[in-house]
């Protein structure tokens, strides 16, 4: 057996002291290595496994971290973490104070730019191409590899489209497996598969005709063809284009066939690649599931609903109705700007539309929102997936802010279930025809009621737009919240002595609040703690301060949810603790007050 | 002298009446009705001089309203609005209470889709395709008109890329007259110009790539030709392109030859075109001009600014700079997302980026700010122009939501200067170094110091950040202004009797406060008035709020500014009396306080 490689690389410097004839034993390593951490400590797989010999090329060729190398979404950056001095904590991946699951800026050196969303590399880059010409430094490289489904958004054109025009050092690397986290969609993608199978005649390029010197398609698992290329690339100054095509998931056979399941599969046994399967009997559906599922019951018998995401489908569980009604559900790729205005042009036909997005990504399409949506008062439907803290994905996939930047917006209804049977009403309750848009947020992950499938699917009730509830009256004070962190608080209440003085209500609609309730709830009570998954600036809790000032009333009032930093990641747990509105802070804040 | 042919027509309908041979005066005539209206109302006319012949073909040719066609933008639909009904009432353009300056659902049929920001029409209209497709009307015809300068944002992108792949009645309509409000820029700007100019044989076309069925370029001036390819294409099912080169100003030969002075010219001579002089001695400056004359002389100074536009150099006056320092100023076309990680990506190395983006337009980089900049803490300086009430732009361009959207962003400073001098002092603050980005919010129009580059131009003052400033002592109630507005409240007070009660404060920092100030003012003050332009909810006067209820004051704290409503157009005055935030309605609240 030959000397491990991989043990002794503890950064790009020792890479670069192999013969290249060495270079795919440390493939094999990598790739062993990634899939033996990721195996137990989960995480992203298939993307870095498709990368790895591009990986190892790119730190070989190329003078990192002088040079600037800039991963696109960056689930696909392990072997990079790996090969620039993080081997060794790169069991903490994802975990709290370990590894962020996405290239850092404040991590390391070799990450040249923060990534999590998709499609800022080539922006990025190109600045710091153009920084590097104004600072003098013609030779510095600057390379954004960005995958075939994040080039399709919006955001990467722009990119594309400015430095065409600059003789910025820019190398933009595509990335091409035909997958992001579900498979590839729209014009692009057929024409990139067209031009790998040779149909379309090398002169008939769009890259080219944006003005780059293009490269490719070569084969990007074929490390010596790949640093072949990237020596010659090297010597070119002005925007590169290189195509590479890969395989997601390479090396681990399943992984390469059940990619979308691979793409972040859980615990699986690293010598099988089998997934090690999770007792999910009498566990609580995911929200996600509640979503999919009742949309596609809905949609069943209401014709004019359409469902769309913006690459999500198996995420957000719109697959469901994907599969079922294909003509009435879209997934339009990693193009949030376009998903919003285009469920805008539908709702002015008369359809019923649920568009479906991601809280962060929701922020790639405020304007949309405001300008195509909300001033036209047309009656969208946002489901708003991963609202609040989402755990592992950490500080870049947080979708906290939501509330704050929603609530200015009028005409817009902003509704958070309490649990799983509230988000099934509101879907049903939406699709009967709304004057508004509305915004539904709810989390990542399940809810809490485990029988919800069997008992309560189908069982839909209307709700009363604006409409706040008593959970349980109390003499002292009283505990505002919204959306599923109301759980905490009933957690709280259920383990404390007395906790009769607390009164506790859920208010699930931010806007319209239910003023009525409000003010009994300020005439009785002075004291008052509101709660929210989301910032605290700007939040729901402000929502009640601010009726409270235009009401004048005076009671002492908490605001409790995300402070004004940005929250790394963890399990929701550990974060909801560091935020303070996790079950054990809540009932010694209660306890406080009761001993008051 | 024939008969008067466009008195007749009242609606499209009417237009179909005509011989096509009748149609060249129609369109001398529309000409002539739009320039005689605007020389004295003013507006904008390069754009709808350019299409007058585009605007009757489509009329002439497809079936409106129940064929849907939807101008990008809308600054080019002066001809659409005069054909279809608002002939009668096109003098009230942009006036309080008028028709809107863009095409508005609420205002025709015939505006089958609101617009203003750029780059809508693709996704609206193809939405609406697809859902015609739905409702089993297959011959419905959905056309988007867009320009060269719109086409290259990421969002257009976006929506040629899903169209590709379906089978919708698309018509997208490329009016290639190779500027926007400025030249266009850009690399598929240059493959355009090389399209026109024969230089690209017809198969290598990019937008055949995207499955689009491509013809063109034809003369779009001629009405004959667009009218003969217009119903060839009419018969075509799916998704077709059709790429026309129009000139702006077309008719107006000033017009023509000044296309971005003529754009929006203010009022000219109808028969000679010569633009009217303004008087505009002892004028206070525009806030534009105070951004870009400061820049120009900071960046003289201090090698590493670099300032960036997306497609504003006019407007913004960052033109001073590109005139002067070209190689530091870049204009980046209609591509706000990539604008704003180009600057953090220039960041990273070292650059000092003012980053000049209308506060509207900065919507559509809402989460390149949040996820790019402000997470990785890089010192960008975003100026965000015309933030506030902006007039007869009306409601798909007030700056009125920044306060509240920014507010929620951690480590981001939000800055309004009250003048022109704050303006100045806080750019120069800014260029010598932040931990944090910052955004610097001003409004669009002129200040009050009239003298302001003679005596105050390049005398700079660092600022403290975070410090509020007392304007005057008070003994009753305490106003709090944040911007520009302040004056409004200085003005109020020196025409009211008795103003020594009122304390006013201007706290240009909505983040961080002034905590030491507020601590003072609370413990002084039992009535407090906060005022802003920008959304009551969610804005300055809501952090006071917040900062109140965490530190348990219990003032009577009343928040004034624009209240949760879209807000059409008007003067600026004219909105600030609707909103309550005019000299007038605060003189009399003032009043309604002293005489308590």
């Amino acid at each position: 057996m030959p000397e491990n490689l991989l043990s002794n690389i503890n950064n790009p410097t020792d890479l670069r002291l192999l013969d290249e004839a060495q270079l795919p034993q440390v493939a094999q390593e990598l790739r062993d290595f990634i899939i033996d951490i990721v195996s137990v400590k989960e995480g992203h797989l298939g993307a870095s496994l498709g990368v790895v010999e591009l990986t190892i090329a790119l730190h070989y060729v190329f003078n990192t971290p002088d040079d600037a190398l800039i991963w696109d979404v960056g689930h696909q950056a392990y072997g990079h973490k790996i090969l620039t001095g993080r081997r060794e904590i790169f069991h903490t991946n994802r975990q709290l104070n370990g590894i962020s699951g996405f290239p850092k800026r404040s991590e390391s050196v070799y990450d040249a730019f923060g990534v999590g969303h998709s499609s800022t590399s080539i922006s990025a880059a190109l600045g710091m191409a153009i920084a590097s010409n104004l600072n003098g430094d013609f030779n510095k490289q600057h390379i954004a590899v960005i995958g075939d489904a994040s080039i399709a958004s919006g955001m990467a054109f722009e990119g594309l489209n400015h430095a065409g025009v600059t003789n910025a050092n820019l190398l933009v690397i595509l990335n091409d497996n035909a997958i992001g986290i579900d498979p590839s969609v729209g014009a692009l993608k057929n024409y990139l598969t067209a031009v790998k199978e040779g149909k379309n005649p090398r002169q008939n390029n769009m890259i080219k005709s944006l003005n780059f010197n293009y490269s490719g398609p070569i084969d990007g698992n074929d490390i010596f063809a790949v640093i072949k290329e990237l020596k010659r690339l090297q010597k070119i100054k002005g925007p590169k284009f290189l195509h590479v095509i890969t395989t997601k998931g390479k090396g681990l056979q399943q992984a390469e066939e059940n990619q979308v399941q691979y793409h972040a599969p859980g615990k699986f046994d690293a010598s099988t690649g089998e997934i090690i399967p999770k007792s999910e009997e009498n566990l609580p559906p995911k929200y996600q599931d509640v979503f999919g599922l009742t949309v596609l019951d809905l949609a069943q018998k209401n014709k004019k609903i359409v469902g769309i995401t913006p690459a999500m489908p198996t995420g957000s569980s719109l697959k469901f109705m994907m599969d079922a009604l294909p003509e009435r559900a879209f997934d339009v790729g990693i193009a949030e700007q376009h998903a919003v205005t285009l469920a805008a042009g539908m709702a002015t036909q008369g359809m019923t539309v649920f568009c479906n997005i991601y809280s962060t990504f929701l922020q790639r399409a405020y304007d949309q929102l405001i300008h195509d949506v909300a001033l036209q008062k047309l009656p969208v439907i946002f489901c708003l997936d991963r609202a609040g803290l989402v755990g592992e994905d950490g500080a870049t996939h947080h979708g906290v802010f939501d509330i704050a930047y929603l609530r200015c917006i009028p005409n817009l209804i902003i509704y958070a279930p309490a649990n799983e049977i509230a988000l099934q009403n509101i879907l049903y309750t939406a699709q009967l025809g709304l004057e508004s848009p509305i915004a539904i947020r709810y989390p990542r992950g399940r809810g809490n009621i485990p029988n919800w499938k069997k008992e309560h699917f189908g069982h839909y009730q209307k709700i009363e737009i604006g409409k706040a509830n008593c959970i349980k009256n109390g003499t002292g004070i009283a505990v505002l919240s919204n959306g599923t962190i109301g759980n905490n608080v009933s957690l709280a209440l259920n383990e404390i002595e007395n906790p009769d003085t607390i009164a506790h209500y859920d208010f699930p609609f931010v806007k319209p609040l239910d003023k009525n309730l409000l003010d009994e709830i300020f005439k009785k009570h002075k004291n008052i703690i509101t709660i929210e998954d989301g910032t605290i600036i700007g939040g729901f809790g402000t929502a009640i301060l601010e009726f409270a000032a235009q009401n004048n009333y005076h009671s002492n009032i908490k605001t409790l949810g995300i402070s004004d930093e940005f929250i790394e990641q963890g399990t929701i747990n550990q974060l909801q603790q560091l935020c303070g509105i996790d079950v054990n802070t809540l009932k010694s804040l209660f306890r406080s007050y009761i001993n008051k």
